[in-house]
C-alpha cells in the first residue's frame, strides 16, 4: 500500500546510525518537532477549553506521523481535502474520516468502497440536486452515506447560506434510503484575509453563530443534525465561545507560517516548517545570493504579499533555525531564489555573509502549499537527530 | 527503480480495455498528444533550420515518455534543473545530461557517483572559488568533472557577465587535474517579461552575442570552449540567427502555456497541458462554478497576472478542449477553483450553464509548476485513448 521513491530515502542510512541535518541533501522539508508539539498541545488545549472536539485538517502535513501526534494529543477523528488523503489515512488506522469538500457525483463509487472497507466516512453536499444524486447513488447500492451540509457563513466560497430555503430542501432530501444527514459544517476562510484579535473574535463569533442557526433550523423542521462543525486556524484560536458547535476543524495550526504570523495568530517563531537550502552563488553588484530552493521547493505561492510584511517567498533563517532579520527571498525561478534584503537595500559584502556552501533554512508563506512540493519531510528531533516521514502527493 | 503508487495507477484497467476520459478521476493533468506533437516539431525545425543542437529542458514535464518523444524527433541529449532528473533519466537510457543549475559543493558525491555509473553529466559554475572545489573534488576522486561556465547576458539571475574579469579565472580554476571546461551557457530568463515579436528578437540577439562573446574571450586566451549553449523558449523561437552556438535548451514549448501565449510565441489553442476537472457547486449570486481544481492542481503560480491577458488561476475549456471564451478561474483554495467570468461580470445562469458534474479542461498560467503539482500525466491520444505516463518528483 505505502511505496517508498528514492528520494524519500536518500541518503540510504543503516539503522544504527543517526541521520543529521549536515547528512541531508538540498532542498530538503524540515519539520522542528518541538515547535510542533507546542502547536499541536497550543491547539488541543484551546479546544479542551471551549469544550468541543478537534477534527485536525490534514492537508496540510498529509502525513501520518504528524496526524499520529495529533491523535496522541486528544485529536478525534481528522479532516481530509481529498479521497486520496481518506484512503491513505484509513490504510493507516485513521477510521474517521470527514471529507470536507462537496463530492462530485462521480466520485461516489470511491466514496463507498471506503465505507464498505470499513471507513466511516463523512462526505458534504451543499446542494438540494447533489444531496439526490448522494441519496440515489446509496438507495441503488443498499447503502446509506453519512452527509453534512455546508453552510456559508462568510461569503467567502461554497455553502448555503443559514437562512436559505434550500437548507431544509437539501435536509430534506438526505432522509431517503441512500443518506443520512450528521449535520452542518463551515469553514469561515476569510479569516485568513483579517489581521486585528477584534476582527479575528467577530468572525469567529459569526462563524459560530451561522453554523449553530442552521442547526437550530433544521431541527426545527423536525430534521436531526447532531453534528455542527466549524473552523479554521485564525477562528479557532480566536473564538471566544464555541456553544453550540461540537467540533472544529483546523489544519495550518500543526506548522503555522509566515501568513498566519501576519494574520496574527502565531509569530515566526513558533512556524514548524522550513526549507533547508544551500547557497549556488551571488550576484554582489545587486546584493543578491542564490540559494537552491526556487519555487518548486517553495511553492508559487504569495501569501503574504497584500499582507502587512510582505516575506517574498520567505523569511531567512541560519541552519539553526534562528531568523536573519532583514533578509527574505525576493524572487524565485524554478531551482534558484533570490535572497536578498527585504528593505531593497544593497548588502555589499553578500558574498562574504553566504558563501557558497552556507546552508540556511527558509520559513514558507504558506505551510500547506510548501509542504505540497516535497515527497517527504525530514522531522529535526530536539537533539539533531532527523526522521525521514513520507507524505502524499496527487489525488 | 520506477515505482508506481497507487495514485498513478487509478482507475484499475484491464490491459484489454482502453482507458478513456470518463473513466479516470478529478483532478487530472491531461497532456494532448497532437498539439505536443507538433510543438515538439516546430521546435526541432526551427533548430535544424538554424543550424544548431536542440538539447530540451526536462524540468517541465520530468516524464521519460514525454523526452522519448523529443529524442525521436532529433533532439540530442537532455538538460536537467535537478540531480534526482538527472538519475531518473539516465536510468531511462538518457546518457547525455546537462545539470544547468550552478552546483552546490555538497551535491558533487552524487554527480560524481552518477558520472561513475556512465552518465556524461556536465555540471556548471559561475564562481572562482566554486571552480576550484569541483576541481578539488575531482583531483581528490581522481575524476575529471566536465564543467560548463553560466554566463550573464540579461542580469536576470546568475552568472558571470561575458566580459567579466572573474570569466578567465573561473575557466582557469577548470584547468585542473580535476576538471575539464568543456563551454559556456546563458538563459536569457528575462525573455519571459516581453511580449513583441522584435523585443524579443532582440534579446534574442543579446543571449546569442553575450554568449559568444564568453566563449571568444575564452579561446582569446587560449583556454577551450567547445560548446556554447543557449536559450529560453520564447528567444530560441524568436532567434534570427545563432551564429557561434553549438546548442539550444528550452522547456516549456513542449507543453506550451498561458504565459507563453502572452508573450506571443504560441496561442492558448497550442496548450498541450490542461487540468481535467468537475463542477461540484455554485454561489449562483456571484456568479460562481466551483470545480475540483484548486491550487493544489493548478499550482499558486499567477504568471498571467502582469501580463497582457489575466488568466486568473486558468482559461476554461469544454472537456473537450475547445476554450469557452470569458471564463476563467478567478481564484483557487487547495482543492476548490472558483470559475466565473473574466470580466468581473455575474453570469446569471452559471448552474444552468455549468451543473454539477460538468467536466471542463483549465489551460495554465505555467506549464512547469501545474505539471509538478501531479504524480502523473494522462496523454490523450487523437482517437480519445488515454495512456498513464508517469512523472517525478522531489529532488
Amino acid at each position: 500500500m505505502t511505496t517508498t521513491t528514492r528520494s524519500e530515502t536518500r541518503p540510504v542510512q543503516d539503522a544504527s546510525t543517526s541521520l543529521r541535518l549536515p547528512d541531508i541533501e538540498t532542498p530538503a522539508a524540515l519539520v522542528d518537532e518541538a515547535r510542533m508539539t507546542r502547536n499541536i498541545a497550543r491547539m488541543q488545549e484551546r479546544m479542551q477549553a471551549l469544550g468541543v472536539r478537534l477534527r485536525p485538517h490534514v492537508k496540510t502535513p498529509k502525513c501520518i506521523e504528524v496526524a499520529r501526534r495529533q491523535r496522541a494529543a486528544g485529536a478525534s477523528g481528522i479532516t481530509v481535502s481529498t479521497l486520496k488523503e481518506a484512503e491513505e489515512f484509513f490504510a493507516a488506522g485513521f477510521a474517521d474520516v470527514l471529507y470536507a469538500v462537496c463530492i462530485a457525483p462521480q466520485k461516489l463509487d470511491r466514496a463507498l468502497a471506503l465505507r464498505r472497507r470499513g471507513c466511516a466516512l463523512t462526505i458534504l453536499v451543499d446542494d438540494a440536486a447533489a444531496a439526490r444524486a448522494v441519496d440515489a447513488k446509496g438507495a441503488a447500492d443498499g447503502h446509506v452515506f453519512d452527509v453534512m451540509i455546508e453552510i456559508d457563513t462568510d461569503g467567502h466560497r461554497s455553502g448555503v447560506k443559514p437562512d436559505a430555503a434550500a437548507l431544509v430542501e437539501i435536509a430534506r432530501a438526505l432522509q431517503g434510503r441512500g443518506a443520512a444527514l450528521k449535520g452542518v459544517l463551515t469553514h469561515a476562510g476569510s479569516s485568513y484575509d483579517l489581521d486585528t484579535p477584534a476582527a479575528l473574535a467577530r468572525l469567529a463569533e459569526q462563524e459560530r453563530a451561522g453554523c449553530v442557526r442552521a442547526a437550530e433550523r433544521l431541527r426545527g423542521a423536525g430534521l436531526p443534525c447532531v453534528e455542527v462543525s466549524v473552523g479554521s486556524t485564525p477562528t479557532a484560536l480566536s473564538a471566544q465561545s464555541l456553544a453550540g458547535v461540537t467540533e472544529v476543524r483546523a489544519g495550518v495550526y500543526v506548522f503555522f507560517d509566515l501568513v498566519m504570523a501576519n494574520v496574527g495568530v502565531c509569530t515566526p517563531h513558533e512556524a514548524a516548517l522550513s526549507v533547508l537550502t544551500t547557497v549556488i552563488g551571488h550576484q554582489p553588484d545587486k546584493g543578491w545570493a542564490i540559494v537552491d530552493a526556487g519555487w518548486m521547493a517553495m511553492s508559487r505561492d504569495r501569501g503574504t504579499q497584500r499582507q502587512k510584511v510582505d516575506y517574498g517567498y520567505g523569511a531567512v533563517c541560519d541552519a539553526d533555525g534562528n531568523i536573519l532579520d532583514g533578509f527574505v527571498l525576493s524572487a524565485a525561478n524554478q531551482e534558484h531564489g533570490i535572497l536578498a534584503r527585504a528593505d531593497g537595500a544593497i548588502d555589499p559584502a553578500i558574498a562574504e555573509r553566504f558563501p557558497i556552501g552556507t546552508r540556511l533554512r527558509i520559513l514558507p508563506n504558506h505551510a500547506c502549499a510548501t509542504g505540497a512540493q516535497f515527497p517527504c519531510y525530514h522531522a529535526v528531533a530536539p537533539d539533531g537527530t532527523l526522521q525521514i516521514w513520507r507524505r502524499f502527493h496527487g489525488w
